[in-house]
């Protein structure tokens, strides 16, 4: 017989889900396996608001199977641990990011690359080991194998560092493995949202020089007075581009929408790199010419490894970033929905789940 | 007063030229520059037929001005050497390829990339310095200044070490500076012409595991028996390709023609690489999800530098790497385009200048 999401583990749960592609969360019942003896427990204190929530509630990446419970930027407290658990203790601070699970044992695996793993379980629409469905943390309680479990440095707030699990790590990867990380080095940063604005920050803490392009002038000033951003670009400005050509050794490209690339190209020095994040649903246009000419790349880059998440977040406690955020109440949550479709929050929304979600 | 190609140097030469668009090539009486400090004389011996020369006679690429006078695959020997030249001495057997210039001050001209210096003047159809046409090997002289002849090794074959100036160097320096160099690297290969050809026997004297991939079911005996190939996909065979999903580090793509993309990113390895080495008039669809979620890159690469074209010709030379070559009599060229536009040769035509090359 087939157990309903709220029968198949013995452990009661509640959060809020979406029920259909019309992306509406609202409260819900469920369930979380026992904690097995490399599980760590936690109580929920905070989870970021990542835009794939926004996709994944409303299936538009074509591959969830509703009811969906988002969330994978996850802080909250150890309350329990498994019997052969080492790296944390009940009581210890923790975050759960974008995975809950790999498979261990690949060429990926083996190099701390679990976000490239083929069998890599994501934090939430992913199915887990045992057939069950994984569900997020816009929930009260997770439990989650400790290898996938990141410690929380002492300094680090929970409510606006919970963001670099997923926006955080995502740029910090790319930037690090595509040697964007030098003093002296220039990157530009397309789009300013969650993830753009974390890009800026580790950035700007490897000592580069950073240019924000935008196709929104209006951003100009937060960029440069907030955010400390060298130089902003307005990308629909002919003379702003042309005079900026050919200056920058690489771009992360944030935007999730559709947009042309040889613009890009064209600001990038000779090999440099332009590495797409955002989940753009249509191929990109591609001309070849300004790759040959200048051993320029397209690249593009997920997440990152566990060890590396954790070097983030450590990098991050030591350099004093975290993310902007704005702290809601769960029943904000599809309000937030809304605005944050229309890029509407600086620049990252925060739900304070242990003090707002209340089952009825 | 405008001086015709006939009048505006003082040396008088001779080639072979196209006039139009048709492309049809015809003989051409011109000159050259006399022999400044620092430049070279040579007479050509071979000049190699690359499949640019093809698209520069017919203007596809849209940026010619006619009379063109192609090649650029040239060997041959000094005849005369400037006051200030130290490279080379008379009647040393030397090469010259791609490139006759570049502005020698330039970031990348001080990296030994004059090849993506934003001034580098091609050895045919680009203005040299003083304004006047460069023209390339297909001719009887040529005067070139030190810095862009390449020494030429003793043991190579003149004919069938002269396509490496340009098919050599084009996919040597790319496995080297993508990291494809190592022994036990799987390297895919698109295409089996000119470039095809000599990637195969660079990569595997790199030693690397070779695939060629190819729509041409018929090439499979001739690459594995000649050209000692490891393995050969049929591109629209999708088991095969679903076979070796995965399990390719990078692979070099020499087709000129526009191809889809998402079936050898398929291919590759997490990280792997995509290197894009033809010309190709059309924007490639690049999805991205596959970038994502692999890491993997899309790059170009155009030629080499002037030390790294030594370096690749002595390399070979060491491990006696040449092309596989037909060598033609200059009145055959007409006829070698048009079969090098089916794809009818194997793999480099080769004209034997000094040999065939007559005024009337």
């Amino acid at each position: 017989m087939v157990k309903t999401p709220e029968e198949e583990h013995p452990v009661k749960a509640f959060g809020w889900a979406a029920r259909d592609t019309s992306g509406i969360l609202s409260p819900f019942h469920f369930s979380r396996r026992e904690t097995g003896e490399k599980d760590v427990k936690l109580k929920i204190l905070y989870c970021g608001v990542c835009h794939s929530d926004l996709h994944s509630v409303k299936n538009e990446t074509g591959r969830v199977t509703y009811p969906v419970l988002p969330g994978h930027e996850i802080a909250g407290v150890v309350t329990e641990i498994g019997s052969k658990v080492t790296k944390v203790k009940v009581g210890d601070k923790v975050g759960v990011g974008c995975m809950a699970g790999s498979c261990r044992s690949c060429e990926n695996c083996a190099n701390d690359l679990e976000n490239y793993c083929s069998k890599m379980i994501l934090t939430y629409r992913s199915k887990y080991f045992d057939g069950t469905p994984t569900y997020g943390g816009y929930s009260d309680i997770m439990v989650c194998d400790e290898h996938f479990v990141v410690c929380w440095p002492e300094n680090m707030p929970l409510d606006a560092g919970c963001p670099l699990l997923c926006a955080g790590v995502t740029t910090y990867s790319p930037l690090k493995y595509f040697g964007l990380d030098k003093p002296g080095t220039h990157v530009g940063i397309i789009g300013l949202g969650g993830l753009g604005h974390a890009a800026v920050k580790f950035a700007k803490a490897f000592g580069a020089k950073v240019t924000v392009i935008s196709t929104n002038p209006n951003k100009k000033d937060e960029a440069i007075k907030n955010l400390g951003v060298d130089s902003f670009l307005v990308s629909h400005d002919q003379d702003q581009m042309q005079a900026a050509a050919g200056t920058m050794d690489g771009i992360l490209d944030t935007v999730s929408a559709h947009h042309p690339v040889q613009p890009l190209l064209n600001l990038l020095k000779p090999s440099g790199k332009l590495i797409i994040l955002g989940v753009i649903p249509k191929p990109l246009e591609l001309p070849v010419f300004p790759l040959l000419s200048g051993r320029k790349i397209v690249a593009g880059s997920g997440i990152g490894g566990m060890k590396e998440t954790q070097e983030m977040i450590d990098f991050a406690a030591k350099h004093n970033i975290t993310a902007d955020v704005e702290v809601i109440p769960m029943n904000y949550i599809n309000k937030a929905m809304e605005r944050l479709e229309k890029a509407d929050v600086k620049y990252r929304f925060v739900i304070d789940i242990a003090g707002t979600l209340k089952a009825e």
